[in-house]
């Protein structure tokens, strides 16, 4: 007898091209499905809430899969940390009713995009933070956030070439977060769905908000498609992270 | 007319064996030498306050060079940042008088030996924590810690086979950090000399204390020479951090 079993999973994605299985990279998914299989002894299959891009992080992505019952849940975060590469960990595991599914069960999730302020890149930082020592007026950044927030076609801030339809989605909040005395800055978005590169076209913009490159009414504009010079750029991988995935 | 100059550095030191210069693999002395030589366009050779072994990370590495006195001091960082790889930042240039040497002036050193208590371990301290998920009686550490305070032969607590021939050296202080609700514990040595792995045999102890495997007594024999089988085993590499060198 087969059960749905959940799993939460974090990792540093520098040294990955994305979550999603790929041919010949090493991938999130790829990893994990290649540990599963060493620990089931047959192919299995993951589904997995959001799909990250090369250099991503994750404290908080979730994946669901079939297995065969055979070792209790408990005991699959251990087995599977054990077989997995050190830079992804499963810190849980539990069986979940047949009809959830870690994407499609998905209700809300929550990004973070971080940056190291200070003059110097902090080596110990600099995997999961975008160094960015110029002045910002976090102020500016904070006002303008507010301006994405509630339901709004995000059409403008997606990456080119995506080829999905509907572009409403709803940013429930954004909240920034500024931690003047260590020069740390994280953007938290929460939202329930989100475009391919949204946080990080909506990250970029913010940040020429808070170089003053832009005005708040520039950003406006933009987000009704009537200003597209003011998108982006796309901020880097490395400030992105996955933290929560809400069901 | 040349000038002697004083650089601080930070150094992630997982990809690297070690600061000192050796053939045919990647040190941090051999990254910043090759960066100083495409800086001044001439061979540069550095002396480092502390020689860190392979895989242990610095915040306040300091080193001194001859320095031909062709870039103003306040440009070097920036400009030997953009030479060197990403898990090597220089925070600051100085110029220093001319008796001024990173290791013969250094009069103290502050170590820290850090530790990730959490079930499993959080993929963006791995590579600078130690995971120790066993609990751990602190109270315990902290009281054993305080036996190697002051001047003692640590002769028991260095590597085989070192060849060093006074062993006496004078911890002024050993600060036992405990962050409960993070689960993170650092263990901060200052002291005006340590013997080679001295702080991770130190640090090993301790451990198994906190895991009551040894007893403070065992402990006090050991400093004496007594009870070498008290001693160790060495902590991973990851742990540890140069934290400043103060002079």
């Amino acid at each position: 007898m087969s059960v749905n079993l959940k799993l939460d999973l974090t990792y540093d994605g520098t040294a990955y091209s994305g979550f999603q299985w790929q041919k010949q990279v090493d991938t999130i998914q790829g990893c994990l499905e290649e540990a599963l299989d060493t620990l089931y002894k047959q192919k299995i299959r993951i589904a997995g809430a959001g799909r990250t891009d090369a250099g991503v992080h994750a404290r908080g992505q979730v994946v669901t899969y079939t297995a065969p019952a055979l070792i209790p849940p408990i005991k699959v975060p251990l087995a599977l940390n054990s077989l997995l590469p050190e830079d992804i960990v499963v810190t849980a595991a539990a069986v979940v009713p047949d009809n959830f599914h870690a994407r499609f069960s998905a209700r809300r999730k929550i990004y973070s995009y971080n940056l190291d302020l200070g003059r110097y890149p902090r080596v110990m930082l600099r995997r999961y933070t975008y160094h960015h020592p110029e002045a910002l007026d976090v102020i500016e950044i904070q006002e303008a956030a507010t301006l994405f927030e509630g339901k709004h076609d995000f059409r403008a801030f997606r990456a080119r070439g995506s080829a999905v339809r509907r572009t409403e989605r709803t940013l429930n909040h954004i909240f920034v977060d500024y931690k003047c005395d260590e020069e740390l800055l994280s953007i938290i978005f929460e939202g329930e769905g989100f475009l391919y590169k949204m946080v990080r076209m909506i990250a970029g913009t913010l940040l020429r908000v808070g170089r003053d490159e832009i005005t708040r009414e520039a950003v406006a504009l933009a987000l009704r498609g009537e200003n597209p010079a003011a998108v982006g750029p796309t901020a880097p991988a490395r400030g992105l992270c996955l933290e929560k995935v809400i069901y």
